[in-house]
């Protein structure tokens, strides 16, 4: 699989929103990338080629669409899923992490029991946006001893940076609108 | 895969949460099963093989637990997913259904572009409980003139009757609390 091919495929497929779901913010929608069988699986291949790196233990999806994602690979590579997930939505005992959003604030929680002291953990997101999410996440699988292998996105919105928030997780996504 | 042995063995893995999300209600919590990696590929393994005989051009997958087994059945059949969202997440135009739950009133969405006139669609969800949800999400489906061929689900809870609700269409659990 051609890497460009992709990039551009994709680029073409995701849909702009504009004004959604606040005034101002310009949505990268990719239900559109989920309807075409051809080009999630190309989509999928190429994160689990990625992923496949980093011999993860286990694959952390964040809730909700990179659920979509995550799991598909966290399937391809035979390896534990992990779902990080928004305040309120993980009945057992859990870990909390605030953060800004692009819009708004958030909280993230994971099982206590969801990690194990120096497992490798990849997470898998749709959107790099401002890189508040990933952090969260990555500071959840931190707490419980666990160590970031990377983290993978379909979509990155270049000019708002993230990636720079990251710090030293490897980052990867597949199109960058800059 | 012996379905009884599978039955069994998520019987065993799946944890009860008492008085979750509200007191009174006794939580069934699947992300333990994501965590054995042989557990959840035998798990996806029987709801593939089920949803494959329904020659189905799409799945839908219900936000956000049901996004985490029906989106790697759409990757292994090969055909397109679509998410069933909860209110104000989906970014384009969409169809609405409300619906009461087992504890409280929810309303979902799908995209109006998501189903084609005459698709057959198999719906997928970790948890069967009253119907609600299944019910909403197949009116949704078939408000854009699609076609419900069965509904899969990890969990039933057989006690409250959700099956009774769902009608005509085909149910499919696998592992059934009664």
């Amino acid at each position: 699989m051609n890497s460009d091919a992709l990039e551009s495929r994709l680029r073409e497929a995701i849909r702009d929103i504009p004004d959604f779901p606040k005034p101002g913010i310009r949505f990268k929608d990719i239900t559109t990338v989920l309807l075409e069988p051809g080009l999630f699986r190309d989509t999928l291949d190429a994160l689990t080629e990625w992923a496949e790196k980093h011999e993860a233990h286990k694959i952390v999806g964040v809730d909700a669409r990179g659920f979509l994602f995550a799991a598909p690979v966290a399937d391809r590579l035979r390896i534990g899923l992990v779902p990080v997930r928004k305040l309120g939505k993980l009945p057992y005992d859990t870990l909390q992490e605030s953060y800004d959003l692009e819009y708004g604030v958030n909280t993230l929680e994971v099982h206590t029991d969801a990690v194990e002291e120096g497992e490798r953990v990849v997470v898998i997101d749709d959107l790099l946006a401002t890189g508040g999410t990933i952090r969260a996440a990555a500071s959840l699988v931190e707490g419980l001893g666990g160590v970031i292998a990377g983290a993978g996105f379909v979509v990155e919105l270049g000019f708002l940076d993230g990636r720079a928030q990251i710090g030293d997780y490897e980052c990867f996504s597949l199109v960058n609108f800059e």
